[in-house]
């Protein structure tokens, strides 16, 4: 097996638990790997550290497959990994039908997410190495979820950095083109060929739940409604009305569809505009709501789109503070990674400071369960969610 | 009312939320002010931004009462923040008897600290501003709270940089020996009069909770157990035993009580030692728990003092994951606010370099919601509570 030698002078980033090797912190490669196979990783001083997959192409050049230098990477290797993902899902998520069911590097499957929708799996395989272990993994799940058909959502622009292509296909049994989740007791209709990445956010799932003590009889405004899961939850916590905002009409008549589904049809207002209009439309008409929830895609997707990004974050905040009646509460949530955790609050703060508004912080949540952290790989921690209620200051 | 001048270079702390003026913010004092009195606070230009409560013998040298300028400070004053207070934990803790019932800053009644021990309130004053004004709190309290009994805790040495007396005294009814709460379904003796702080820390109420997924049929290390609050916890959650440390010896005995009285004596053992050593001792031994819990009391009380705490963090921290069993869990607070959120994850992280472990995020919590956080404002927010899964690497 060929052998990754790492510089004298890099930062321990591997023993702290990030399951990726950049070609920075490489000082040489020994022997030949073809791109996707299997490779050694060593210190400076020839010492093992890991197993991985390389791909010259990637900036990433190594994703780690084990730290045990003899374990084989094979079916039972395969099988053991999915069984480890399942126990933990079962473990914190029990009674959960739907959920990711593997998600990447903190599964140590790394370049590989698998989302369950009861029996239906959707995948992503995001990386080479990955793309040549599937047929493993995929053994492995038919054997442990016996689902009913599998669906690879490769259309993910990541895959054309690997050298790999985009794609939409199923790859396994029957997927319908509407698929019904349940999510604490509630029906979603999900389209899972042509929905957003896998169809819809199973990190928000505690999220959601979270905002129950904020919207009994209150009037909420659900911007970025997507198909309406925040919307659908605030209305089975008894809000009075819900006014849901996206620029999707696709998006939208799923919302529609999924707030007609769990009977809520007549306490639903849908408006299909760009979400920034729409919180300038309010403010100028001078509205207030009981509780706004901003739940926008990721602004910034590089390193280079972060101070654009800020600026409509901090925006888009001071928009929704200042439409949130006096004493009621703002739910703001950012799945950007290069928007870290407290450049995200200091947005926050700055907006407050405009607004001339008092803060106080209820909840301050990342994703769900069945999204694990790696310690020490900031990668996997993207997703901020905070609750904060809304008073003017003077 | 004489006026506070904040200096034209500040930083606009106040503006961002802090309830706090430090004296180097300030360029003068126009008019006369007695110690505790009532005062306005401007900007460089002269405009109103707060009233609030002066000490000229403290760094803080004055604590916000009111963001608008007309605002009265008496007694329908008091009764409105106390009925905010209490509407708050009715909307955040629905059926919880025993929390903190206002948290001073963070509940608009900056320097005081009221926990409710079911009809028992103890009360903690920590500034000669809130001294003065507790009469109309403590009215406040009788009429919309009905206590039994109330007792002032304040041998809080905070209370002498303000020039006030240290003292513990019965302030109104009666006010048992020991007060029997109930939280999460089991019961605590907690001892009042002479227990840590107020007797008992209502902070970690959510997060003992959070502690289910991981002990049932576990063996569970809970070190610095006090008076057993997460050992009976995850007892309740089906730990099969858990060993208690705790260098209390009466701290223990209520333990061993509190573990008697919810039934579960059996399956519980108690060290009386200091926490370093019995975990040397463990490690030496070659011990492994399932799941270990390390809840220490604030090592750093001062910046000064931060360096060494970050040791003994790291220390505790590496000694405890090297008790856990591979797959197992470990359970880590830190409750020095001086201890930032990113210091504390980094401490964990380079303890896990060291110990060779890979860790995963399970939760990453703060106080519980009767601690309400000031956003803006550090002060409020120090509790850290992480929840990791310990592998080993190779």
């Amino acid at each position: 097996m060929a052998k990754v030698v790492l510089r004298r002078d890099r930062r321990k980033r591997l023993e702290q638990g990030s399951p990726w090797i950049f070609r920075s912190e490489v000082d040489r490669v020994e022997g030949r790997a073809e791109p996707g196979e299997r490779v050694e990783v060593v210190n400076h001083q020839g010492h093992f550290l890991a197993t991985g997959y390389i791909n010259p192409a990637s900036q990433i050049l190594v994703r780690v497959l084990s730290y045990r230098q003899d374990e084989p990477i094979d079916a039972r290797w395969a099988r053991l990994r999915v069984e480890a993902a399942l126990n933990w899902r079962r473990r914190f998520l029990p009674g959960v039908s739907s959920c990711r069911l593997i998600y990447g590097e903190a599964d140590f499957l790394p370049g590989l997410i698998v989302d369950r929708f009861e029996d239906v799996l959707v995948v992503q395989v995001l990386a080479l190495g990955m793309e040549r272990l599937w047929p493993l993994v995929r053994e492995a799940l038919l054997e442990q979820v016996a689902p009913r058909g599998i669906l690879l959502r490769n259309d993910v622009p990541v895959r054309q950095k690997e050298g790999l292509p985009l794609e939409v296909k199923r790859d396994y049994g029957r997927v319908p083109e509407r698929v019904d989740i349940e999510e604490n007791g509630l029906i979603f209709g999900v389209d899972v060929w042509r929905g957003q990445k896998t169809g819809y956010f199973f990190d928000q799932r505690e999220n959601r739940s979270a905002i129950a003590p904020l919207v009994s009889g209150a009037e909420v405004l659900d911007v970025f409604t997507h198909i309406g899961s925040f919307a659908v939850h605030a209305l089975k916590f008894g809000a009075s009305k819900v006014i849901c905002v996206d620029q999707s009409g696709e998006a939208l008549d799923l919302a529609r569809e999924n707030v007609a589904r769990n009977g809520f049809a007549g306490r639903a207002e849908f408006y299909e505009a760009n979400a920034f209009d729409q919180l300038r439309a309010f403010v100028d008409q001078g509205r207030l709501f009981d509780v706004v929830i901003l739940d926008p895609p990721a602004f910034a997707k590089s390193r280079q789109a972060l101070a654009g990004a800020i600026r409509g974050y901090k925006e888009m905040n001071l928009r929704g503070m200042k439409l949130v009646r006096d004493g009621g509460f703002l739910v703001t949530a950012s799945c950007s990674w290069h928007m870290h955790r407290d450049l995200f609050l200091d947005t926050i703060t700055d907006a407050a400071v405009d607004a001339r508004k008092i803060l106080r912080l209820i909840e301050l949540r990342g994703a769900a369960k069945d999204h694990p952290v790696i310690h020490g790989s900031e990668e996997s921690n993207y997703l901020k969610f905070a609750v904060f209620e809304v008073r003017s200051r003077g």
